[in-house]
C-alpha cells in the first residue's frame, strides 16, 4: 500500500530527481567504492526533509527503533541485509545478545524489540536480551501486546573479564539498540574479544550531531560534484554553539549571533534560487541527544534571547535527565509532504549498506516547520520496498512512486555514509576499529 | 497476490515443514558456514516438487531465464542480492557484458534479458549484450513487446588476446545467460583477466545432471542428520546410463535395468511410508541439457523397450539438435499443488547464496506426474518475497503461505548448495577457480 501523497512538484527538485535517476550506475558504483574504504554502521535510520526545492537528511540515528513500522512486505530485504551484516562480523556466529532501551514497557518499542529479534533469528542466530538496568537482577518478563513475552535478563561479565554475555549465554556479537543517553555503562567497557555493534562511541554519550554534519558537508560535496548539483540541495546549512545553559541564561548571545548568522545564509540561498516568498527558519537542538526533545523552530534570533522560564526548562533537559550544553543549529527545511492533510517526514531505515525500508512520520497537529517527532505522531509504512523497483527513466519528474523512493534512499545513504566518516573520525581507540 | 493454492496437507511434509521452521537458527547457521568453505553459484533456479509426502528439487538451471516472471515486488531484494553479488567479484566494476541466448527472438526471453540488464544497472554497472552468433557481425536491434528495443553486439576479443568485450567497451565482468548447450565457443576460452560467470563447465556442453543429483546427495544426508529427518524427504532418488542411442535402438537394456531398480527402491521407500495408494514412476531426461526436451515419464520398465519411432526421435534430440547419449533417470516426484485445477510447481530464483524470489510454474495440460516445462506452461509470481517473513512458529503447519515458502527456500537452497560442490568438482582447472 503506498498513501496518497501530496509533494510539491516544482523547482529544483524534480531536476534532482532527473540527475540522480539518470545517474543511477554511476552513483551506485560511488557507493560501492566508498564501502570499500568505509564501514557503514551496522544499522541506521535518517529522518528526510522534501521542501520540494531540496531534500536532506535532517537526523541521522545509529540505534533505530521502530523496525515494528516497517511493513512486513520489506522484512525479507531487511533479512537478507542482516545476513550480509552479521556475515561480515562474525561469519561463524550461534548468538547474539540485544541490548535494548532500558526502563520502558512502551509496547511500540518493545514490538520494536521483538522484531529485530525475528530478523536476527532469520539470519540463523539465537537471540537473547540484556538489560543495561541494574534493577533486572533476574530474567524479567516484559508482555507484548500480542500476548507474547520477552525476556530481558541481567548482564554477566565472564570469569575472565573478557567477555559479556548472559549467565548461560556467551554471544559472538552483541547488539545495542539503547543509545546509551545515560552515559557509557561500565560493564560494556573494554569489549575486545566480542562485536559490539554499534561502537560504544556511537552512543549520544560521546556523538554530536555537529560531528555528523560536518561529515555529511563532506559527503555532500562529494556527491554534488558527482552529479554536479549544488551540494546545498541535499544538505541544510548548520552551525554550533558550547558551554549554553538554559536554566542559567548562559550562551544566549553566542546562540542568538549563531540563528542570525544562518539566517542570513540561508536567505542568501533562498535568493540564488528566486525564492521570493519562502521564509528562512532554523531549528535548535541539543547536539547530543535524541527522542525529539528539546528542539525548538527559530525564525528570528530575537526569539532565543527573549526565551521564558518553561521554555528554558523545555529546552535544558533531555532523555535520562541529560542537561543540554552543547547546541546545534541547523537550517530548516519544510516540509512540503502530507499525508491526509497531516504533515509527514520520511524515514529510510538501512542495514548495513543497504536501504530496507522506511515510513512516513506524520503528525496532524505540527505544521511544515516543525519537529514532527513528538507525542502523537503516527508512522504510514511505506512501499520502500519499491525504492529499486527499476526507477523509470521515462516518466515525468515528481510523478512516479518508485522514482522518489529510490532518490530518497539515495540521499538517506548520503547520510549513512557520513555516519561511517563521523564513527572513524570520532574513534577513540582507531587501532580497534 | 498469493494465488489461490492447493496442497496436500498430510503425511509426513508437515512433519518436515515443523521440522525445518523449528530448526532455522541452525540451518541458517548451517547455510552461513558452508558458503564460507563454498562458493554459491552467480545465479540459479531450483524446479521444486511437493508431493505431500516429500519435497524435493528435480532441476537446478545455472542459467536461469524467467526474471521477468518474479513479481516486481521482489526486485528490491533481487538488487541487493546482486549488489553483494558483483561485490565479491568485481567490486570496482564499472561494466558488465550480458551474454544472451543466441537465436531467440522469443519476447518473453528478451523481456527476461531486460530485466536482468535493470538489475544490474541498479547495482551501478552499464550493461550492454554480446551476442555468440556468428551471424551477430554489427550492432542489432530486438524488438522488446513494450516498444523499447534491446542492442545485441559482436564479441570482440581484445588486441593482446586477452580480454572479451564490445568494440568500446570493456567489461569487467561477463554473465552468461546462454547455457552453451551448443558446445563452448571459442572466444570465451582462456579468459583469465575478467570474471566469466558461470565459469564454462557450468554448461550444458560439460555439465551433467548426474554430477548435481550425486553432489546433492551429500548434502541431503547433511541436512537430514542436521534437522533428524529422512534424507529422502527432499532427495529423489536416482540413476544413469551412459552410450545410449535412442535412434539406433542402442542402451536400451541398461536403460530398462535402471528404470526396474529405481521403481523397486522406490516401492521400498514408499512401503516404508505406508503409502499403499502411491504408485511409483521415474522420469527418463537426457543427463546433459534443459527447456524441457527428451523428457518421458516411465512407470514400467517394459515402457522404455518398447518406444516406437515416434517416440525415440524425440528422445534423441534436444536443445540446439544435441544428440542425446547419456540419459538420467530420476525418482519422479508428483506435484500435489494446484492452481485453478491446473497442475503446479514452485520454482525457486537465487542471485548468490540469497533466495531472492521465485513463481509457480502450472500447466493445464499436463498431469501430476508429468514434466510441467513444456509448452502451453504459464508463470504466476508467488509471493516468495515472504518466504523469510517471520515464519510464524504458532501457525498450524501447512496453513501458512509465509511457513511453505520459507521451506521451499531452503530446499532450493539446498541445492544451489549441490551446485556448488558439483562445479568445484568438475573444474577442469581448480587452481584458477
Amino acid at each position: 500500500m503506498v498513501p496518497h501523497l501530496a509533494t510539491a512538484v516544482t523547482g529544483p527538485l524534480l531536476d534532482l530527481e532527473k540527475k540522480i535517476l539518470e545517474a543511477t550506475p554511476a552513483i551506485e558504483r560511488w557507493f560501492r567504492l566508498e564501502w570499500q574504504e568505509h564501514t557503514p554502521p551496522f544499522y541506521c535510520s535518517v529522518d528526510l526533509r522534501n521542501a520540494g526545492y531540496k531534500l536532506a537528511p535532517v537526523d541521522t540515528n545509529l540505534f533505530p527503533g521502530g523496525f515494528n513500522n516497517l511493513s512486513t512486505e520489506m522484512l525479507p530485504l531487511t533479512v537478507q541485509a542482516a545476513m550480509a551484516a552479521i556475515d561480515k562480523y562474525c561469519p561463524d556466529a550461534r548468538n547474539l545478545l540485544l541490548i535494548p532501551e532500558s526502563h520502558t514497557r512502551n509496547p511500540y518499542y518493545l514490538q520494536n524489540v521483538q522484531r529485530l529479534m525475528q530478523i536476527f533469528r532469520q539470519t540463523g542466530l539465537h537471540v537473547r536480551l540484556g538489560s543495561l538496568s541494574p534493577e533486572v537482577t533476574e530474567p524479567t518478563p516484559l508482555a507484548l501486546p500480542d500476548g507474547n513475552m520477552l525476556v530481558v535478563e541481567p548482564l554477566v561479565r565472564s570469569p575472565n573479564g573478557r567477555r559479556v554475555g548472559l549467565a548461560d549465554f556467551d554471544p559472538c556479537t552483541i547488539l545495542l539498540n539503547n543509545d546509551l543517553s545515560a552515559g557509557i555503562p561500565s560493564i560494556l567497557e573494554n569489549v575486545h574479544e566480542q562485536s559490539l555493534l554499534p561502537p560504544l562511541h556511537a552512543g549520544w554519550a560521546v556523538r554530536r550531531k555537529s560531528n555528523h554534519f560536518k561529515a555529511f558537508d563532506e559527503v555532500a560535496k562529494k556527491f554534488g560534484k558527482l552529479i554536479d548539483i549544488d551540494p546545498w540541495l541535499v544538505n541544510p546549512l548548520h552551525s554550533k554553539c558550547g558551554e549554553v545553559n538554559f536554566q542559567e541564561d548562559v550562551g544566549m548571545e553566542c546562540l542568538a549571533d549563531n540563528v542570525s548568522a544562518l539566517l542570513s545564509k540561508i536567505k542568501k540561498k533562498y535568493k540564488e534560487y528566486g525564492m521570493k516568498d519562502q521564509k528562512p527558519f532554523v531549528i535548535v537542538k541539543p547536539d547530543a541527544g535524541t527522542y525529539g526533545m528539546g528542539i525548538m523552530t527559530v525564525k528570528d534570533a530575537s526569539e532565543v534571547k527573549d526565551l521564558n522560564r518553561k521554555q528554558r526548562n523545555k529546552m535544558s533537559v533531555i532523555k535520562d535527565g541529560v542537561t543540554v550544553t552543547d547546541v546545534m543549529i541547523q537550517e530548516g527545511v519544510p516540509t512540503f509532504e502530507s499525508i491526509n492533510d497531516a504533515v509527514a517526514e520520511p524515514v529510510v531505515y538501512m542495514i548495513d549498506r543497504y536501504v530496507v525500508g522506511g515510513f512516513y512520520r506524520v503528525h496532524a497537529e505540527r505544521g511544515v516547520d516543525q519537529n514532527l517527532n513528538a507525542p502523537g505522531s503516527q508512522y504510514v509504512p511505506l512501499a520502500f520496498a519499491q525504492q529499486h523497483a527499476v526507477p523509470d527513466l521515462k516518466a515525468k519528474p515528481g510523478t512516479a512512486a518508485p522514482n522518489r523512493f529510490y532518490v530518497y534512499g539515495v540521499v538517506a545513504r548520503l547520510a549513512l555514509l557520513a555516519a561511517s566518516l563521523e564513527l572513524e573520525r570520532t574513534d577513540p581507540d582507531p587501532e580497534i576499529y
